[in-house]
């Protein structure tokens, strides 16, 4: 008998012939001798409609209230799901992130995770229960409803996993698994057996709208096997997991975009220590995360400062950034939303020289400006221009060989 | 400076425009120099989404997670009227049930209310909050979410004033006030000024759709003075109080009738002590609530037992009371849903006699068949054929002068 965490996303459960195919593998599950919490998403659509709400009531909604609004769709599809189980003669029971408790600090959209209490669910559990947790959300220590970002509902099936010691965390979604990079840009992608949660990590952060990061850096800690695998079909998916020699020997293991960041510079800024820090922590304080930071090397005493923020953020950060550039007398600020960050990300780079610049080499065979670069251990980002987009992950996905025949074919048979 | 409560129904936050207005109008009233406590309703259709979801998932959901399934349409309100109230400038904050906390019984989708903890609204509205609290819903001693049943706002909403002391429970809906009838059946009907409580709990549990028959309960037992208006415009509505000596000259107030019964008749019950008992307790043991019940005269020691449940109850009722019916050896149990129970009310029928033989009169004169007779001292009800609803409402109008040419003049003006 193991412990499993399920957790289904927004178009897994988009309607009500979806929820009943969830009942349907969760009862699976059950009857396998297993023990089941399951953690849900949003019908899909559904957040962004409460979103979509929430900016017609105010231009700048994120708050107390906007996390409160934006928490109901989950508290209504796992309603459905304990009921569509019961119905089908399973005891199930439906949590709110408040009844688990799963506490986060106040941080309203993008709450963290602070404790996760397991003992009501662990005997619940012992009685034969199939528990259904609301994901994305959870209660801050005053008792006010918080959310914890875009897809947090990984981070809460990870957490909750975490928390109750689990056997696999599951996270059922629409894809059958992790991609080398996206099929939909290059039909080569192949399915990743294994990936590690370093790569993930990766891959999370810089666009593969697989698993939320957070979820994986809540696996890696406390070290929880993921199964990422479609809830549409039985097919295989992608194990993160602990990285082994195995993962070690393949220099890039997938290829990732993000066009959801905007890219902002403030120019000629006074080159004096704690500069930086008074731009930064305004944006901080806002709440706003900043990714990529490029300095250019100070030309009579001046900067310029380039860095990314999310889309979302573009326009509160921009004016943000406006106020203090005039405070430490910087000259201009200029914001630029029509960007793209393309990633390679692999293990192996660890060991092995000169991918990044076999990268640059690719991109500009292709006449593909970088606007910036970042990179870490295990992966090397470059900003360009979003047209190039698909472009720089189909030559990449080539030049590093990622798509194998074989395996492309037997995809398609 | 006074504490005003105001309750806006389902229509009056349809959308993000009436939210705004909603919003406006408790400005206003706050900056008048009063406190408000605003209590809100699903948007209007919102709420019928959710039950009907729930009927998707399950024949009888009835339970639990239906509770916390239909309890998201007020959360939804109660945060974007925080949101747009913040916006303008005002210190706002929304309350869930169990954030106030509304305590109720465990009574899934009619709970009720046991006790409201005032003392954290008071120190919130003491330092000049507008308090949004969410209708309908509260909190069982398990923190379980819990749900007042069908126009439960309204008994927030004065349950609320009620344990706040508050001057004046203003009830904002879709209507200008109480009417004699409804006016969609029967042009001549005229909005009264005033109501007594007994009045209005007649007419609220008779089918007049203004208030909930438990929220005048409540006002009466802590004589809440409770103000119906429109919430479309600034027209003085109809003040639901105590009862004074002008109220007593009328004899009758109010015609009313409800469709939203069904008659339930068990055949040839053996006439034994406790036959009715074990009839009616399997039905509340269930939840459901029996109105009117009429037993006929017993012939050969068998008797006809005949009474109504709400249409919602009576697929689920037929078949336990046919369950009990074989058990106590009853001949036949038939049901009919074609029902309407047409009722005439006033507080002056205490000091008039024969108020009940001109009703029949009346519904004689027009060849209405009455199938159920039921009397209170305020109040007689005839349950009829579905089919003369609206006839009975014209006729009985008119035959006890209901109708009043000038005022009637003075609404269309």
């Amino acid at each position: 008998m193991a412990l499993i965490v399920q957790k289904f996303g927004g178009t897994s459960v988009g309607n009500m012939d979806r929820i009943k195919n969830v009942a349907k593998r969760v009862a699976r599950t059950f009857s396998e001798g297993n023990e089941v919490v399951v953690v849900l998403s949003a019908m899909s659509g559904e957040t962004n409609r409460l979103v979509g709400l929430c900016h017609e009531a105010s231009e700048f909604p994120i708050g107390r209230e906007y996390d409160l609004v934006i928490s109901t769709g989950e508290q209504v599809t796992i309603g459905l799901l304990a009921i569509v189980l019961k119905e089908m003669g399973y005891n199930a029971k439906s949590l709110l992130g408040h009844q688990v408790p799963i506490v986060t600090d106040s941080q309203f959209a993008s709450a963290r995770i602070e404790s996760i209490d397991g003992q009501k669910m662990k005997e619940e559990l012992s009685k034969g229960t199939i528990l259904v947790v609301a994901g994305f959300q959870g209660v801050d220590p005053l008792g006010n409803i918080t959310t914890l970002g875009r897809g947090g509902s990984d981070t809460t099936a990870v957490a909750i996993a975490a928390a109750l010691k689990a056997d696999l965390c599951e996270i059922y979604t629409d894809v059958e698994g992790v991609y080398t990079t996206d099929p939909n840009v290059c039909q080569e992608a192949r399915k990743l057996e294994r990936v590690s949660y370093d790569e993930m990590l990766e891959m999370a952060s810089l666009g593969a709208k697989v698993l939320q990061t957070r979820s994986v850096e809540f696996a890696k800690k406390y070290e929880v096997p993921v199964m990422v695998r479609s809830s549409f079909n039985d097919a295989a998916g992608t194990l993160v997991c602990k990285e082994d020699e195995e993962m070690e020997k393949v220099v890039v293991s997938g290829i990732t975009y993000n066009k959801n960041e905007a890219k902002i510079s403030v120019l000629r800024v006074p080159d004096r220590p704690g500069i930086a820090a008074k731009l930064f922590r305004p944006l901080t304080e806002a709440g706003i995360n900043v990714d990529m930071i490029v300095q250019n090397i100070s030309q009579d005493a001046h900067t310029d400062l380039t860095f990314t923020v999310s889309k979302e953020d573009f326009k509160r950060g921009l004016k943000i950034v406006q106020e203090t550039a005039s405070q430490i007398e910087a000259k201009d600020v200029v914001g630029d939303p029509n960007i793209a960050k393309i990633s390679i990300v692999g293990a192996g780079m660890r060991s092995h020289a000169g991918v990044a610049s076999q990268m640059f080499d690719v991109m500009a065979r292709e006449g593909i400006n970088i606007q910036m670069i970042s990179t870490s251990e295990i992966k090397v980002s470059c900003v360009v221009d979003v047209k190039y987009t698909e472009l720089a992950v189909r030559v990449l996905h080539e030049a590093f060989g990622l798509g194998k025949s074989e395996v492309v074919e037997e995809k398609q048979g």
